[in-house]
């Protein structure tokens, strides 16, 4: 591992490059969804995928598809943790969601292989989050070269 | 493992008790607490602690301190998962942010041994999440006994 000289934010963590983003969005299994539901925040987690710069996932009836017809902005999160080293990275997309209805969309949408780990209820609606910024944070240790 | 009748949700996932989410609470490492920020969410990792029923953790100036300092409503999420079973759970606290200023209250919770990963900056303000509701869910396969 060289020095790098990448940049640190107030907080002292080390700023991702976009690439490096796409990488984990597109690496990780799981991740996260934010949105208000009910005038309160949520945090629900889901199996995604990518469609180039932008997250999607499988839902059912619920407040998630309920989010992307009514077009709410959320945040949708993947991180990495290591805990033996207290280190960590984590990757924020800011974006739009809303539901894909376009059958030769829904049909790409199909051939990414995203299937859902919760497999006992059909989750047959697509949901697209269009993207406004995507940013990412890793710790750092002043210790390590 | 016995075969247990816990309640299932609209979609297929195992519904957590209140015991259950407290001892995941208490036992994860880190956090994702979520919550608007200029009219957008945004969910960021912490590393928590547990004081009772309710989430604590460290902070520097930031956007998560001014949502505290707002007494704004939040999320905060923990999970778990098993890629290789294609399993996993996750916890839900859904509460309000506010900061501790209490010199008492704030000696008392750096007895809770706290220390956050990210180290190089000192992030000497605290949060605590007045919890409102505390929800869990569970992936079950038909497989699976």
């Amino acid at each position: 591992m060289t020095t790098s000289a990448r940049p640190i934010d107030h907080s002292g963590l080390e700023v991702l490059t976009i690439a490096d983003c796409l990488y984990h969005l597109g690496t990780a299994r799981v991740g996260r969804v934010a949105f208000v539901s009910d005038g309160h925040p949520v945090i629900l987690p889901v199996n995604h995928g990518m469609d180039g710069d932008e997250v999607v996932f499988r839902t059912n009836i619920g407040s998630k598809l309920s989010a992307a017809q009514q077009e709410l902005p959320v945040a949708f999160e993947v991180d990495g943790i290591d805990a033996d080293r207290r280190a960590g990275w984590s990757v924020l997309v800011r974006g739009t969601a809303r539901t894909v209805e376009d059958p030769d969309e829904v049909a790409a949408l199909y051939q990414l292989g995203i299937w859902p780990w919760a497999d006992t209820v059909r989750r047959g609606h697509w949901v697209r989050i269009l993207t406004h910024e995507i940013t990412g944070r890793k710790i750092v240790h002043d210790s390590v070269a």
